[in-house]
């Protein structure tokens, strides 16, 4: 398993209703992020920065079957208003990654 | 055990020093990080951000002992040069916490 994290921005005043969301994901959405084969999904928030962390086998492998499912589709559109746009992809991300630069079991 | 992570921010053009220093960290650091019960102790950088994330029972008790110790003192004097000021500190906090807002096992 891979350890992946990677970060998102919430737009101003949307904090309470993302945490609120997410105190209740809905059980076909986490379904569908375990049988992609999601473990250890943290995410972690201090003001509008997102900071979410997990554990995949091929995360690129598992985030494209996720992203085309119906029940992730569903999800994306209610979480899309809580987004500020991502603007410094670089080529080839579906989101800003970040590089594990040190690891201690 | 904890979830614990938080945010740093490194100064303009130290990401390449600070990425060598964490891929030779010093045994003794690494063992004193483990004496005190840090576990699964990843640093994620993107640019000049980085997020800290680890397991630990109790992460307030677990750095007091890591920042008496003279090995850590040694190593965050040499890693000092590398880090923006930390200016949005609150209350009782020694770095910029972040919460846990969703976890799936």
């Amino acid at each position: 398993m891979a350890r992946i994290a990677f970060q998102l921005k919430l737009r101003e005043g949307a904090a309470e209703a993302y945490d609120a969301a997410h105190c209740t994901v809905w059980p076909e959405m986490l379904a569908l992020l375990a049988r992609s084969g999601i473990r250890e999904y943290s995410i972690f928030r201090r003001d509008q920065l997102l900071f979410l962390y997990m554990h995949v086998v091929d995360f690129e492998q598992a985030w494209s079957k996720i992203e085309h499912d119906p029940v992730n589709q569903r999800w994306q559109a209610e979480m899309a208003q809580f987004f500020e746009p991502v603007t410094e992809l670089r080529p080839g991300e579906r989101f800003p990654m970040m590089q594990e630069v040190f690891y201690m079991p």
